[in-house]
């Protein structure tokens, strides 16, 4: 591996390029971002060796693309055409199947691996990113068999090394299932810290009352909206109907609770318990 | 400090009783619960130094009622009946109104401190307790004037060393808000536990997809439904009226997606993100 370029040297990309020079230290790591004082950030904090620009990425062994998914979908063209005979083209993007009907006619479409790493935090920019995210982590891959196989195998190593757990899928199915075990907790997240902001506005020592179990069910609404908005937008269908569920459930326990049954308010929530096996099986966060 | 009393030897109860032993190596700890196992796990674990029964509160300095709101709303009498001369009984449930209520002629008010530790994590029973618990954590008091001097300062010398920050509420005050930023997210936690589990109940590995984000926002619903549904049925009203608030907000984020207002879900969005300086000023928890 000689060279790495970064698009988006955020949280994710500069995060992957961090573990990148701890695997491949010989390896030049070039950034591309239209934010410069991210790339300015990324330099003097060493995460990336230099700003680059698209000519870059035919050098490149290995394009690792960790923008908006709104800024993929409109760039994945122009950056397969650039890919050189080596390179393996990887995006980080939180929905696949958009994606991969976009390039399924490009001349290169066996230079891209659509990829979704489910590993992340609340913050975001250059400073936010941190060696070893990925590590014990879930890398989701849609339509491998779609990938050069050397190019497949290229970018697994990079992958295996880093510590993620591989797992292949359908990318609609991978865009379903995310909606309900990523997205909708966003939106369930950002719709809690309003409701409990516009209360509290005008008594802001309120807050004071709050404990870690707040602090944990709103961590979410910390996450960047310029990221975020796009997600929604591009999965809208599928985060519709989770959110049409999440409604209708929260109805449910409501009209319990109006009805004065009690019981089965206690039922309910002991039905949700099970969730502690399942979570027990959840890789551990970085927190 | 001779004698605590703790009923109730879960993980707020077990808890108090080993910061408390720190304080008080010398003094003697009874424990009454009537889940005879949490008696004989507390004993063993050496959380307590006896199991007691109602006749031991009347030599006890201090009693910490840590027990369900519905059982200290029928209890709380039958246990100042027993209060000695000196003795304090404090309480640590999550609705205050009902309880102040439920003591307000009682011939010996002036023994019982109104308060709600804002502490706890999702696990229960005596095995949860944890020594530091409270350190740092905001301790609610209401009607601190209904309380005899010496009493209030006995309970108030404890809570200083145990490192909590005092807080004084009105009890109704207290009740509403903490609706908003304790009890809602509970059931926005079990909910979305709830929506999640239903859709993916056949497909168990759907939940390797999921990541630390989901994780922090289903925490809450792994509480114990014990403790919870007797609070949302004492707190009913101001529960009700988040919980409405919560849905309607949903149901307006449901909106501008399904009308395609992409930059109104990114503005809703980003005047959330101002939750950060809020959470900032969140005492830290002990996950």
């Amino acid at each position: 591996m000689k060279q790495l370029s970064i698009i988006g040297v955020g949280l994710i990309g500069g995060s992957f390029a961090k573990d990148f020079r701890e695997l491949f230290p010989k390896a030049s790591i070039v950034g591309l971002d239209k934010n410069e004082s991210h790339l300015t950030e990324a330099l003097s904090l060493g995460v990336i060796d230099k700003a680059g620009d698209m000519k870059d990425l035919s050098d490149s062994d290995l394009v690792f693309v960790a923008i908006p998914v709104d800024a993929t979908l409109s760039l994945i063209s122009e950056i397969l055409d650039m890919a050189g005979e080596h390179t393996v083209v990887v995006d980080a993007g939180s929905t696949k199947a958009s994606l991969c009907e976009a390039v399924a006619k490009h001349d290169k479409r066996r230079h891209y691996l659509a990829a979704h790493p489910i590993a992340g935090t609340e913050f975001s920019g250059p400073s936010a990113a941190i060696a070893g995210l990925f590590k014990g982590k879930t890398q989701i891959i849609c339509e491998v068999e779609q990938t050069a196989f050397q190019l497949q195998e290229k970018a697994l190593n990079v992958f295996n090394a880093m510590g993620m757990r591989i797992r292949y899928m359908n990318a609609k199915a991978h865009d379903k299932h995310i909606a309900y075990v990523s997205h909708l907790s966003h939106i369930s997240s950002f719709m809690l810290g309003k409701t409990v902001m516009d209360k509290e506005k005008n008594e802001r020592d309120i807050f004071d009352m709050a404990g870690s179990g707040f602090e944990s069910t709103v961590r979410l609404a910390k996450s960047s909206p310029a990221m975020w908005a796009p997600i929604f937008k591009d999965n809208k269908e599928a985060v519709l109907e989770s959110l049409n569920e999440y409604i209708y459930n929260l109805n449910a326990f409501k009209t319990l609770m109006e009805q004065d049954d009690f019981s089965g308010v206690f039922e309910e929530m002991q039905q949700t318990n099970r969730i502690k096996e399942i979570l027990n099986g959840i890789p551990h966060n970085n927190k």
